[in-house]
């Protein structure tokens, strides 16, 4: 009784064969198909399940024009000569009016694309029907499954997304510029709660070490006020899991100039400090719960957009309630009631199906 | 059986009658609770309903730094000189890193904030409860039935925001400056389909011809292929009102210094010409019926989140499974199948009240 049509689950079964042996071809279409929604992508995920959990997952943030692209490039390097297989998802949520900058970051990107060890998926503005953020937990939970041991997702600073896609990641690395603003008090809240560390990139710049010294002013002082230092944008901790958080971590806050290859091991050290943190801490398995628990409540949601607007009777009939919403005898609100009043078995009838493996 | 706690019925009540009365406190007190959801906001904007559609509502959009707040400003004073009352909602879907320079451009607005017949409302990012574009559609619907002549809702252009808020809008000014970027090609198609008027601001600047002939060449080509011109994008039109598109409208490219005062009853005239294009094409019906059957289908949405996401019972269910969703014994969508399918009443139980007028 599911509405996917799955192409053929022959198609998708061969697809899954081939991303088990490691093609990389595979990983390519199967990243294609999640990230798209396409019919299957809901089998893929669900091949990737209990794989998932073995990447750890970086998060970087910052401004345009703060050198994550580079930065991303140098971590990447380092990673591939620890031997490493490194996955970069780059998050594009982009003004139409900017588009071009972006891309001329991607194409620097390139030659460390043509590592078979790496592989770069950009993912741009997503449709209605799911957000970027689910959209990135997912491509990398399938560049989890197919082995990937560190997965680098690079987000540009616009707008909430870059809070929403830093809660896909284990650690979140927030980039910032000497020129990124004439005072720290231009960060607002939300980039404290997410930075696990701090680098102010381009340092050889005026104002480096003025930035760096007001960053750590403002974490000195929240940490000194005795009160819980970060609290994770978002966490609706289940009570049964609050005794797993321990320890505080108070992020460092480090220089680079990622052009010149200066203080990048110094980051590779501080991302493996904090996530040893995670670790000792408990806070790993607590993110990592908090992320099925929102993936669960995402899929939900768009199970329900899918049946209920891909549903030709639905629409047929909200399309005949326009008349008396548009001449003010019904509201919407009232609509809204009766749709899901008539839509039981479309809310809740049975989508997913597993293949056969 | 509703969900929602409406404070009073009386309490509401009271303020949808002052409302009507015109008090500007109570205007602003419901843009307040109808902004963040709190309870009650159904109820005043059903009590809206009726009203909706008296007003025109102009979208401004552009790359930051374009000027958009001066020439919201300008189109603003403008209106008022012919004795119209106009609401402002500048949406800042902006990031956490440039926080600062927004703030500075409401400042300067708050001139024509002290003229008793405009009001402005700036709205940030939104929760995950309700989109930015709801919000900025709900908030107009508000001022629309408080009695604004004219709505104009200026948004920043960063990321699918801007797109999105220009679908609250009946037309949609595009405004750029001759810096925005070497050549036309940076806009990407969105912009292209959403404007109905362009505008080279600071247009003393170098490059402001060059850029408004790229823009007239750009639109020229597309109409010289003989295709419908441009669609409104996700106008999922239904069936038996496409009869009523009529005509097509080529969208003017102006010139523009605000900050001089000058070419400002230009774009006025060219607004006004759109907008009487909307009337006569019979597109003007057509857009607004589309915002309605949009409307229903967030609310939907909305009541299923608020129902689902805000019940002890489901998340207590939900946390209860995490352990197998952790161990890999159980996948996400089948947990998402499961809670779907046991909420069959949260699902589908009536959950608007209106409330006694």
């Amino acid at each position: 009784m599911s509405m996917t049509t799955v192409p053929t689950d022959t198609a998708i079964t061969r697809l899954l064969e081939q991303f088990r042996a490691g093609t990389p071809a595979a990983l390519a279409r199967a990243v294609s198909i999640v990230e798209n929604h396409r019919p299957g992508f809901e089998q893929i995920l669900a091949a990737q399940h209990a794989l998932v959990g073995r990447a750890r997952r970086i998060g970087l943030t910052g401004p345009p024009g703060a050198g994550k692209s580079t930065l991303t490039t140098r971590l990447a390097r380092i990673y591939r000569e620890q031997g490493l297989r490194v996955g970069i998802v780059a998050v594009d949520p982009t003004s139409p009016f900017t588009g071009g900058a972006l891309l001329g970051d991607r194409i620097r990107m390139e030659d460390i694309a043509l590592d078979p060890g790496v592989f770069i998926r950009s993912m741009a503005t997503r449709g209605s029907l799911g957000g970027l953020a689910t959209a990135t937990r997912e491509v990398c939970d399938v560049l989890d499954g197919f082995g990937m041991d560190v997965i680098l997702i690079e987000t540009v600073g616009v707008g909430q997304s870059e809070l929403d896609v830093a809660r896909a990641a284990d650690s979140t690395l927030v980039v910032l510029v000497p020129e990124s603003g004439d005072s720290i008090q231009t960060l607002k809240a939300g980039v404290m709660e997410i930075a696990d560390v701090f680098t102010v990139n381009k340092a050889d710049r005026p104002g480096a070490d003025r930035l760096r010294h007001d960053i750590e002013l403002m974490l000195g002082l929240r940490a000194g006020s005795g009160k819980p230092l970060r609290r994770r944008e978002g966490a609706n901790v289940p009570a049964d899991t609050s005794a797993e958080t321990a320890g505080t971590w108070v992020p460092p806050v480090l220089q680079t100039v990622a052009a010149e290859n200066q203080g990048i091991t110094q980051i590779i050290e501080a991302l493996d400090r904090h996530f040893r943190h995670l670790e000792q801490s408990g806070e790993l398995r607590l993110r990592r719960r908090m992320r099925l628990r929102e993936q669960v409540m995402e899929i939900v949601e768009q199970q329900i957009r899918q049946r209920l607007w891909r549903d030709g009777a639905t629409l047929a009939w909200l399309d005949a309630q326009l008349d008396r919403l548009e001449d003010g005898s019904l509201v919407p609100f009232t609509v809204a009631d009766m749709l899901r009043a008539q839509s039981g078995s479309l809310l809740t009838g049975a989508h997913y199906t597993p293949v056969t493996p």
